[in-house]
């Protein structure tokens, strides 16, 4: 098969297309003949060497959908044939709350999803929501994942709520608020981009602000109608989680998935303890959660936002769009 | 009646015994004849100018118990003669989550326990749990709303998990000792005293940690089993909400009611969301609240632990004694 192989640190011009050996599936494994894929940011800090034990040569990539093309001789045969959307979590363990020590996600150390074809538990295969093509369904699992848990298991969002979603665009983001809005909340956005804002508006947030504005916290408590977002749920940290704290309604909740701008110095405790907040630390999710989205999708006829699709040998210009944070929406490699 | 009376700011020595008027009891209200106050820090703050919005003069002092001796006309008349212990809160609101704007404590504006008698509305009266003195109801009611707000309601702990009390010796740490005890969890406490340290493994701690010790974190986590607490009640803030993130057990929870060493400037918010944990702000708490904690201490038979009781005229030395912080347990002014 062909798949990109990683076999130098630094650049995106190490990723390289290469002839692999097919993989093989164990007795309770399965081998997905890959349609699309699609990147994380993960994905350009182990390129970018941000991650500690890095094991080279690696084929990167959590993300994909595609056919099953052979089973172990444990795995129902109905699977075979079937067009699925990979769950990308490997041995979370038994407690939703919390993942088990040996917790580890699809590409790296494990071959990932950037190849023709991949191997992995059957445990893994999810049906792909219908209304979805392989390139919108390779956009889910992740990012969706991650949201799933910030927005539903961890925020636990009302109907009638108002949410804040910082940095709208990136992929996590964009699933908060289609999440949330799933659930019945009113979403606000934020992010550098005027544009970016604009489009948020057309896929169904109520409003934005533009986080150049020394000001944006206190448009955010315009647009929410005076009072606050109930809900916040940030990957930023530092003085977004302090305006955070700021703004956000008496009693609200604070999810941060990520602290992309560093640590918060001056977050106030004061005001934490005396407005009763609550903030919540959420990384990836649960095979159940995994579930839970892929359902919310199907029912739902929810859509993932795609920024751009590549083809599988352009990987290394998907990957530098996404280190320059351009984008909107997932950036898909489409496999032939 | 006799009141203890504060006129000008500053000083402990600036409360003095004084006559007032006797109270008369409004509609739904009653007059309750006090036989024991308790101090809280808020006391202190306000004499030392802490707070803002102080309205002079006033009379002290948020926890009360004693004899309901006069009734308004709309209050059931089953209450005259009774013993009570006085719920601190005045329009809380409806909301359990969040004290409405309009919330405030006795004890300035409204005058409060350090006298003879307080005019209080009737929804604020409890029994008094009868195996209880005077002097230990009333040390009750605003540092055990506090803490049963923050073990209970706030970190949900269960029985079997393992819960630090950090600063024990201070009033809402001895009551969120009891009431995790209560709930069948496991307690281990810090302290900058030894000999406090050892007063409350007499009390049931299983174990504490001196945090003048730089590595009192690795200490609570070999007493904990290795692994960490499951939950931390802090009001220390800064370094020990730092320490606090690195010790505790992934998924685990921290509450603080205070942060009496300032801000956090390097809270590890990269761990924080690795560890999947929750950091809650808690102040107070709801009327339901408080007769849930009432309920409790009378069920099980608890006792608030008592520093030391002054006659209602040394309440100067009283105050005196809770600025140096060198209680253990609620300090009370008996009132004959």
């Amino acid at each position: 098969m062909k798949a990109i192989v990683l076999r130098e640190l630094g650049d995106v011009e190490n990723l390289k297309l290469e002839e692999m050996p097919d993989p093989q599936p164990g007795s309770d494994e399965v081998v997905v003949r890959l349609k699309a894929a699609a990147l994380n940011h993960r994905d350009v800090f182990i390129i970018q060497k941000l991650y500690p034990n890095i094991k080279l040569p690696a084929i990167l990539g959590s993300d994909g959908a595609g056919v099953v093309e052979s089973i172990g001789e444990a795995v129902d045969p109905a699977w075979l044939g079937r067009e699925v959307v990979i769950e990308p979590g490997l041995d979370w363990g038994p407690d939703d709350h919390l993942q088990a020590r040996g917790y580890r996600i699809l590409g790296m150390p494990e071959d990932g999803t950037f190849a023709e074809k991949i191997r992995i538990p059957a445990a893994n295969l999810h049906p792909k929501p219908p209304h979805l093509s392989f390139e919108e369904a390779a956009g889910l699992p992740l990012a969706g994942l991650t949201a799933f848990r910030s927005v539903s298991t961890r925020a636990k969002v009302q109907a009638g709520e108002t949410v804040l979603v910082t940095g709208i665009g990136g992929g996590v983001a964009l699933f908060a608020m289609q999440i949330a809005r799933q659930l019945g909340a009113r979403v606000i956005v934020t992010s550098s981009s005027d544009e970016k804002l604009e489009m948020a508006k057309k896929l169904g947030a109520e409003g934005g602000a533009n986080y150049k504005n020394p000001d944006w916290g206190k448009e955010v408590v315009a647009l929410s109608g005076g009072a606050g977002p109930d809900v916040i749920i940030d990957s930023a940290g530092g003085e977004t989680l302090e305006t955070a704290v700021k703004i956000i309604k008496p009693a609200g909740r604070i999810v941060f998935y990520g602290a992309t701008t560093g640590l918060a110095r001056n977050l106030d405790l004061y005001r934490f303890f005396f407005k009763q907040l609550t903030m919540m630390g959420t990384t990836m999710g649960s095979p159940r959660e995994f579930a839970s989205l892929v359902k919310m999708y199907t029912d739902a006829g929810l859509t993932p936002v795609i920024d751009h699709v590549f083809p599988l040998a352009e990987a290394p210009q998907a990957h530098r769009r996404m280190a320059q944070a351009g984008q909107f929406g997932k950036i898909v490699l489409k496999i032939e």
